[in-house]
């Protein structure tokens, strides 16, 4: 289990806040009483979103949550740790025109290049090989991280679903970065990060969600992941 | 799970069947009552090698295996079904000479282009999206499925670990195949198959072990995968 002390002090910035995954995760976040801005394009809407978490958690039993809303160049600069949850489409535009806000702090990737055709989702192909690293040359003052591209938003959203069971597989360069981004991971019950590899291996992680939409669509569920290995 | 009933006179060959991923797939195989036919480039090396496979689950309580060695053509012509399990370096070349062994087969590719570098392993661009579908490039009139990427190979060959704790995503075109690659899967103990999409979607697993090696290496085990979710 990771050292969840290295999350004293942090704000999580969630860009893209008031999209299902960034609210997901922004919702479980506030309920480890972690403080969240939820961000958005329209600093109304994420302020609308943020109300509606803060009474959801409140009926939940979690009355003191602090979650807030700004337009996302407040919010990636209010947040000590930014998760960018944004559509695919303009993803490096939207980055690099926050490139100020956010240098300087660790950003969280978990978006998924991915395509729907006729007979299903697929990888989409990106230039610089991930998304995660698409952020990464958008955004050189800041440290790119990949992670939480697994975890189901529906499942996320699901108070009465206690626990989300589901590795998070962390992958960037910089120790003390992939550590702060697995407590996060671990702050959320059930779900466990463990370290995935360098930011090059970030690009299967994201398109494995094709994969795990194909199983959903199969088997009628709301797939997730486990690494399994002996000592894990 | 899936039905059985479906690998009735199914013999698999296994190109490659002397390297570690090869070898142990068919030792699961033949523990589970499947006749295999291990292929190398030199039929002598593949006879060794099934010898020492029988050999082995005699002594582990399974005197009965079926295990014989040939070159690569005879084993592609021998089987109903045949694994590439062969290094990702010449695979397109290799495949393309047994075309007409492997003419209206499945063929199931568990090859991931991987390379190492300084910093650990990472993704290999592939020209074709992956393996698997460069093997179906280089094989028109077969039909390939992708499966068996993620398993650990150390685990496989340990026949004292009774059971194998991992999914095998299977992905590819047609139903009537991926479930017999499922069935495949599903009779090695402990381990799983689940349909994970079309063979658009295979690179992402392949590519996947590189994160499991980086897990390896992290935290010192043989990492596998299991797909949660509701009902699975």
């Amino acid at each position: 289990m990771t050292d969840l002390g290295v999350l004293d002090g942090v704000t999580v910035g969630v860009l893209g806040g008031t999209g299902a995954q960034g609210r997901g995760l922004a919702l479980r976040w506030a309920k480890a009483g972690i403080p969240v801005v939820l961000g958005s394009r329209d600093a109304a809407r994420a302020e609308v979103a943020a109300k509606e978490l803060v009474d959801l958690l409140a009926e939940a039993g979690t009355p003191d949550a602090q979650v807030s809303g700004a337009d996302n160049a407040a919010t990636a600069a209010q947040a000590t740790v930014v998760l960018a949850a944004i559509p695919w489409d303009g993803h490096a535009e939207l980055l690099a025109s926050l490139a100020s806000e956010l240098d300087g702090k660790v950003v969280i990737d978990c978006v998924n290049p991915i395509g729907f055709g006729k007979t299903g989702p697929f990888p989409l192909d990106v230039a610089e090989g991930s998304a995660a690293q698409q952020a990464q040359a958008v955004l050189p003052g800041s440290r790119v991280i990949g992670a939480f591209h697994n975890v189901s938003a529906v499942v996320l959203a699901d108070l009465s679903q206690a626990e989300v069971d589901t590795d998070v597989l962390v992958v960037g360069e910089d120790r003390d970065d992939t550590n702060l981004v697995q407590a996060l991971a671990d702050v959320i019950p059930g779900v466990r990060g463990l370290f995935g590899g360098r930011l090059a291996n970030a690009g299967q992680v994201e398109k494995l969600t094709a994969n795990l939409i194909a199983v959903n669509r199969r088997y009628k569920t709301h797939a997730g992941i486990r690494i399994t290995g002996h000592g894990l």
